[in-house]
């Protein structure tokens, strides 16, 4: 490719909107342009490096057996109303009417369509296992789109589908995907972590998100410093302390507490630790009626964890300010469990307080010292709250320990779920019908574009692992109009490195060389080679990859480029 | 690849909703799926020929110098609104509003993104020409969606734009691409047709279409007998007659028609044919007040070159009963130009006509003997009607004849207007801002895969062009699993085969021998290679092309294999 005909956009301003380097990247090297919120165009440079993420996703899909298919973006609203995941899946569907006023919507994942398929052409068990997937153009109605491609409401996904006989072919299904997902993650040069993760609303059994480690994620994941454990922080398992609690103290007393009402200003204000206090929250059961839930005072919710308790409502809802009076006969910020009547639950990490600070259930007061089973009988238990460093391992090797991740894949054991619901039967070897079970698996294949770069860069812009590099190495010619020895070495270099594969950009676009270098860095080809006629004279080019902090010579010659790059 | 992993789904039945051959086999053999009424998936053998013919484009485009990018599928309506379009597309645009209730569309081409893009990185007459395009998944709203992939709602298209300064160069542009497109259906192996087109709703001057010659084309085709002419019907010109009127013979005279309405009564009644009656018809004019327009009786009236005229408003739109009666003071049926008083525009060959039949302007009669000059002033005259066969051609050489087309490729040179409507300008090279011109390409990648077919069968199934065939090749083992002579060759040679790049599949579903070779020639495998044990035992295989009517022995040998396929 020449540059001369090949257009590129890079700006030296940093955009005042974009929030994170990989953003501020795709825009400043023109990778991608906006359209509206959420909604992007991949210039010609950003698609390069699409497709190139693109293609090892289909070639390690391909490798593992799965079969490429391809369903219409806009599906039919009554297969979701089939399945049941209309109501689950909320307003990030984008639901559309066509001219005859017919509903459908705009595919966020194709589990009903490709169950549908399923259901239609597969009747044996002699055609299982299959691993349907298709790579394809996706929406998702962000409430707040962001950081550019990372999270926006149009996006390029590789989704799969695998249908099979018994629990034992998708543990193999599943652990097959996990190693070509590990490979898709190889190949494209990202240092990620495998963790456990909440299946959310596509629902099913086990499930694990693959995550490219950077400061920018999203998402928080809690690691043990010893063992191999690693689970999204939404899903990561508290266990219950091992230490058995203190026992009581002083008698429990009452306390004047005029305006404290959060937990910090407690602790402030008694000269208590927050881990002394009790958090007290209010939410709507599943039968309509409110529910106590209960949390040591330096912990937090884990939401998900906690609609997921069969006494909650799901998704979680606050109780009203009414609620709160009606239960606790006070208004919130001096509420506690002493001396009420509705259902508590509380963190294991609550129960095993003593001599703890709460909220007296009267404007104004908290009660001190006080302890389970004496002042109180001992609620029902349950992990409730989100893993904080520290916190032991639930592998029980070491503590945990959070960072952050991007991510850019995810594996579910999906169970039964849509071929229940969508009635889909196959006739098992025995000729009898049997339910298949379900896996499926998803890659942000235009968020990895994102990832990558969060991972790979420095002050002068992208480094490019060379898989995804939307060009492997850039020859840069000095002043060509002006010299015939170098116009004529490019071009022979140029043309003997494309014969040899090799995927090479000449920058044509008669710039001065400082501005042409800041370009290439920025855009972060891994290699470049510069053709002067200093050099040329004493029969040298100069080289630098990248991440090298300096250049250097090396022979004028076909073989010493491959060497270098190599 | 092998078939047992590879999943077909082969049907005998011809499904009853599908009309045409192309849409028939595709659904016989699997390659697409119904998901909703114009919404199809593509099932993995379909999508491997989608790819096939997707390549194809894409390397003839990155050939012709094009660059390609990707823009969003969903638009928003502002940038629709800028252009003027939104009004003019009219239905077809499927609107979508968001979470935010802000419009958006679901785009069928992309002119207004790909300008405003334009306009933001553009700024120079350096950076011109450029030509930018994409290869993606489009939707318009069809009233009757039909034909399968043929007029599907979701489709997948290349869609291209160029930029030039001036008419020159777009008018280089644009012949590059008509090479290109020239070479892309040349390389599918398809009999096409370059054809004079109507610009529609893109707007633009000249445009030319490129047609798959099929009798189930939606489009009539005019083509010149002798000349290279050859042009949409829609847009076929037909010039004025060359020979002069004949003189006036008898004096007009009124003669009473009871019930005969419609040209062929009329003619029947008195005895004239329909060349000697006179077509007459009210539409509403570009100003609100209704315009006559007047056609020879054997002739059609070509809606577009009417809503086109300047006195005509566009869309076109048929006068009502009530403004019939106000301007003729007759029911339609006995209406004619003698004596009334409104603009009448009159097709070049209706004013040829001489001693011609006409409405009367009074219930149950007409006119006969009507002369132009003698008995009424000559209107106006323009090109009204739709060409038929016969006519003499418009470029001078011989007849037209017709024939019917599949549009698989149309380009236009837009002209400035979108750069005008949406305030595009670039700096020229004497420093002045300057409104570049456009050029609009269009392919229809998945319409060709349909086309395709319609060109290419027979009474047994598809007979692919090798180039956009699912496979160039079929192992057909017969009793596998009876012998392993017959095993070890097959794997042997589809090892040897796939090493030296051809598309070979084996079919090892264990099928019996004739369920097996009726299914690859169903799906239209271009060369099939059957290993026997009575074969291997006299040192042959069998080979038999697709089209061939017998198979015949070749030696057991790659080399042999090779050469038969070449």
């Amino acid at each position: 490719m020449r540059l001369s005909q090949f257009p590129i956009f890079t700006t030296k301003e940093t955009p005042a909107d974009a929030e994170i380097v990989s953003h501020q990247l795709m825009l400043r090297t023109g990778m991608i342009r906006r359209v509206a919120a959420g909604l992007y165009s991949w210039m010609p440079l950003g698609l390069r490096v699409l497709h190139k993420v693109s293609t090892i996703v289909r070639e390690e899909m391909n490798r593992a057996g799965c079969v490429e298919m391809l369903m219409p973006s806009i599906q039919p609203v009554e297969l979701w109303q089939e399945s049941g995941r209309i109501n689950a899946y909320g307003r990030e569907l984008l639901r559309i009417q066509d001219r005859h006023d017919r509903d459908f919507c705009y595919g966020p994942t194709h589990e009903e369509v490709v169950t549908s398929h399923f259901r239609q052409e597969f009747h044996s068990y002699r055609q299982l296992p299959i691993n349907l997937y298709q790579i394809q153009t996706k929406f998702r109605d962000e409430i707040r789109p962001r950081f550019g491609v990372m999270r926006a409401r149009e996006f390029l996904m590789k989704d799969g589908y695998s249908f099979h006989m018994d629990e034992a072919g998708l543990d193999e299904g599943y652990q097959r995907m996990r190693s070509a997902y590990s490979r898709v993650f190889e190949r494209c040069g990202l240092e990620y972590r495998i963790v456990v993760a909440d299946a959310g609303q596509i629902g099913g059994s086990g499930s694990e998100e693959f995550h490219v480690l950077a400061e920018a994620g999203e998402d928080l994941l809690a690691v043990s410093s010893e063992g191999s454990y690693a689970a999204n922080v939404e899903a990561a398992v508290c266990s219950a302390p091992a230490a058995s609690r203190s026992a009581p103290g002083a008698a429990m007393e009452k306390v004047e507490t005029p305006t404290q009402k959060t937990i910090a200003e407690l602790s402030d204000f008694l000269g208590v630790a927050p881990s002394q206090c009790l958090k007290t929250l209010l939410v709507v059961g599943s039968d309509g009626h409110p529910v106590v839930l209960l949390l040591r005072g330096d912990h937090e919710l884990n939401e998900i964890k906690a609609e997921k308790h069969p006494l909650i409502a799901e998704p979680l809802q606050m109780a009203s300010d009414a609620q709160i009076e009606q239960v606790f006969g006070a208004p919130a910020g001096f509420i506690g469990p002493v001396g009420i009547n509705a259902p508590i639950v509380a963190d294991h990490a609550a129960l095993a307080m003593a001599d703890f600070v709460c909220g007296a259930n009267q404007n104004g007061w908290h009660l001190q010292q006080v302890n389970w089973e004496r002042d109180l009988p001992l609620p029902q238990a349950a992990d409730l709250r989100i893993i904080a460093a520290g916190d032991p391992s639930p592998d029980g090797k070491g503590t945990v320990s959070l960072v952050r991740g991007i991510e850019v894949g995810h594996i579910f054991k999906l169970g039964d779920k849509y071929s229940k619901a969508m009635n889909v039967t196959v006739l098992d070897e025995g000729g009898k019908s049997h339910t298949p079970i379900m896996g499926t698996y998803g890659i942000g294949v235009s968020r990895i574009v994102g990832a990558a770069i969060e991972q790979h860069n420095d002050d002068k812009g992208i480094c490019w692992p060379t898989p995804l590099a939307p060009f492997t190495l850039a020859l840069l010619p000095i002043n060509p109009g002006k010299s015939e020895r170098v116009r004529e070495t490019t071009e022979q270099l140029y043309t003997a490195l494309l014969e040899r594969g090799i995927d090479v950009v000449i920058d044509d676009r008669g710039l001065r060389p400082g501005v042409m270098f800041a370009d290439i860095e920025l855009i972060g080809i891994p290699h470049r080679v510069v053709i002067g006629d200093r050099g040329l004279e004493a029969g040298t080019l100069e080289y630098k990859a990248r991440r090298d902090a300096e250049s250097r010579d090396i022979d004028n010659s076909l073989e010493a480029i491959l060497d270098a790059i190599s």
